[in-house]
């Protein structure tokens, strides 16, 4: 059992969180970092994910009596003494503990008879994680990311999910390509102006569009929508937060 | 003309910039700070709200060519120089200009005949943004937040409002208080085991309560609600993010 494993936290294993800030590295190694003991032990519990590494404090130690076995090829568990969660944390208040993860791994995506999500260029990681959270709530079951979307392995983006990534299968391909190799799926779009949402009917089947942050859905991908739609609107602002778009969209047609 | 009263930026209006960073300081002097090209612009063309300072580079005074007048009282604007931004900026890519505004102002808020938000400890100050940002878009007036919420004028919260600080009237109270004022309102309270939201019939006119991002509503003020509402889980998330709850529910009751 790896509470006897027990060590301090070294020099190097600060250095190696602390790379793994970086996507490059976060790829290299294909983990992604959690922290708080809410989502670790919900990931934990994932029978999609596996643990790599994992730093707690004494306090969770006794609150967690049967943790899994960490697997032989991983550097293992290292108790936390007080003060040294703080010089891995990303978080403002670290929180317990912080695990490294190997990425879930998920059967090839299905887009027949299904609702997913096509993301174009969503900049925000926080955004990221939330719409991976709504998607969940909603019962899909993949995200497609533009490449230019954000890093879904972001430590932010990671803690925005919620635990929602060991469902949702989230992947990065050119959504045109998406739409080219499902030719009889329902194209949605979320736009500004056009069909009001409410007078569009459910779906149990096609893909749903969200575009950046700031300029929507591009061009020649928006040239591929089947349907466009708009959440209408009784006041003044501009816009609504991609995430929140998100979440009114797929409350209405799923 | 402003334009005239160029000068470089001093030590002293680093320290004020900064000072307003904090709750107490901006309360003190009834400010907020604005970031970026867009909303400045949106929040100098706004009636109900007063330009303080104003601190652009050159770039941004070129696209500008009519700004406003600065009150007689005020410091005025100053012309950045390369480098000078970054020094009072809390975004991580500062962006052309920031500008020091007066609160709006706002007649006394009316809680009949329209529907109003009722914020129950929302810590998040990106997510209380949110939320004032897409009450605009469904046209309310107003939003209550308990004592304990984020402060509508940090930094985060009003640069995820997008402008829509202008329109809606934030106002600092014990909800359970605006309740009892209002004894014939409907009062909606989002909860994870309510009425599904779907069969929930529109309303004109009520109060929306919203629950903290982990706790949700508190008891007492649970206790007050006419409608407990649920949005309907498909899939397997905890939970969803306060604004995007908030956004399904406005999209649908209003």
């Amino acid at each position: 059992l790896y509470v006897n494993e027990k060590t301090m936290l070294v020099k190097s294993q600060v250095k190696y969180i602390q790379s793994l800030g970086q996507k490059k590295f976060r790829d290299q190694e294909g983990v992604f970092i959690v922290e708080g003991p809410k989502m670790v032990r919900e990931l934990l519990d994932a029978p999609n994910i596996e643990l790599r590494q994992l730093y707690a404090v004494r306090e969770w130690l006794q609150e967690h009596p049967s943790p899994p076995l960490i697997t032989a090829t991983s550097p293992g568990f290292t108790e936390l003494k007080e003060g040294e969660l703080e010089r891995i944390s990303s978080l403002s208040t670290p929180n317990q503990v912080l695990a490294v993860f190997g990425r879930p791994s998920f059967p090839p995506p299905v887009f027949e008879k299904t609702v997913s999500l096509l993301l174009d260029g969503i900049q925000d990681p926080g955004n990221l994680g939330t719409i991976v959270r709504i998607a969940d709530w909603f019962g899909l079951r993949q995200v497609v990311c533009s490449r230019d979307c954000a890093d879904i392995f972001n430590v932010k983006t990671i803690q925005s999910t919620m635990g929602s990534i060991s469902r949702i299968q989230v992947v990065y391909e050119d959504p045109e390509e998406v739409i080219r190799r499902h030719p009889n799926l329902p194209v949605y779009a979320a736009v500004l102006e056009g069909k009001n949402l409410y007078e569009t009917g459910q779906t149990s089947e096609g893909l749903i569009m969200i575009g950046n942050e700031s300029r929507g859905i591009r061009g020649e991908l928006l040239q591929k929508a089947t349907h466009r739609i708009t959440i209408p609107r009784k006041g003044q602002a501009e816009s609504l937060n991609a995430a929140v778009a998100t979440g009114i969209i797929l409350s209405h047609l799923v």
